[in-house]
């Protein structure tokens, strides 16, 4: 099975649903964000879901108060969604709220610049109250091998950790799953590359085997 | 001139539209929400502008990386929405993404139970924070007049205060329109009342010579 997921950072329905056709053989799942969706509609998750048969992340980081993190969840899922991101920063009943409705991925840790002020201080206590929520899994960065590995070392078994940034960013496939991902996260260098198939073909190639 | 905003927390945008023009005479402005957004598209928001002439503050709670927080900012900004509100804990520079695209509210505390895991132990820092980046204002609890107090006596002048929480939740108008709050956010005590307009007249009245 492949532990490829694609980001489809693209903002139009259309070139949306050709590259996910294009590249769906080699990937485990595809990852919106709130952009596509202001673009195309929530329409564009069932959709993306029927031209390729995989499942969505809807990458939502729902950071709200547990009734709206239910609202929001509760149309996103029916709308056929498979997984939701939230962060784990608004506390345990904002993301309870959510994993109610269905699975659920738990920001313990970003990687821009800005992620040092609050997020990455907090991650030992974000990873904690994941092993006490057990959600589908969590998000932490490809570009900090490292910290994945410490993540995975402290992270209950079954958890699954994804991780965003190979390619483009600086990630790199095999070190991150080495690290203990089991998932990488890639966008640009999937959808903007000239040969979108391709370059997906060698991203999934080059995670075989880890 | 009011400083009652109403929370549209409805999802249906015939209701969202006839609420917000029965009541707009005793409003300052309207926020919408995803789960509206959701429902009935980014279009809501012109047409709520277009419907009752009152500016719409987009209470999104952006929680992402700068690029993703400034592809969001930009869309519901060109979609005519005059405010938009982010969370400070993604750090500076999330926060500055959507600060170049309009004016922008920051979250600095949070009045849920899970708020007291990582929000309110980083209010004095998202406060600094505040200072420094100098927003439109920052969104403090409407059921803690005293963290409005607090938070009030800490931020610059010029920065306003905007305070969920009245009616439904607890919040009293006048009290944190007193401890310093500049705008009262309402939202089921008036839309789930009998008489929304009523209700809002009789909320604006409280507020007058506060």
């Amino acid at each position: 099975m492949s532990r490829l997921i694609l980001a489809l950072d693209v903002y139009e329905r259309e070139r949306a649903l050709e590259i996910a056709c294009e590249t769906k053989e080699y990937l485990w799942a595809i990852k919106v964000n709130w952009p596509l969706i202001l673009g195309s509609g929530l329409e564009i998750v069932p959709e993306l879901k029927d031209e390729t048969g995989l499942p969505v992340i809807a990458d939502l980081k729902l950071a709200d108060i547990p009734n709206t993190n239910r609202l929001i969840a509760k149309k996103v899922f029916e709308a056929g969604a498979d997984y939701i991101i939230v962060h784990g920063f608004v506390g345990r009943d904002s993301v309870r709220a959510v994993m109610k409705f269905g699975k659920t991925i738990v920001v313990v840790e970003m990687s821009h610049p800005g992620a040092r002020e609050f997020i990455q201080p907090a991650t030992d206590r974000l990873i904690e109250f994941a092993n006490e929520l057990e959600p589908f899994g969590v998000i932490a960065p490809a570009t900090r091998p490292e910290r994945v590995a410490y993540i995975r070392s402290k992270l209950k078994n079954g958890i699954k950790i994804l991780t965003p940034g190979v390619g483009a960013q600086g990630g790199k496939a095999r070190e991150v799953l080495k690290a203990g991902a089991d998932y990488i996260i890639v966008g640009r260098s999937i959808y903007a590359s000239d040969n979108p198939r391709e370059s997906a073909r060698r991203l999934y190639e080059e995670t075989l085997g880890v």
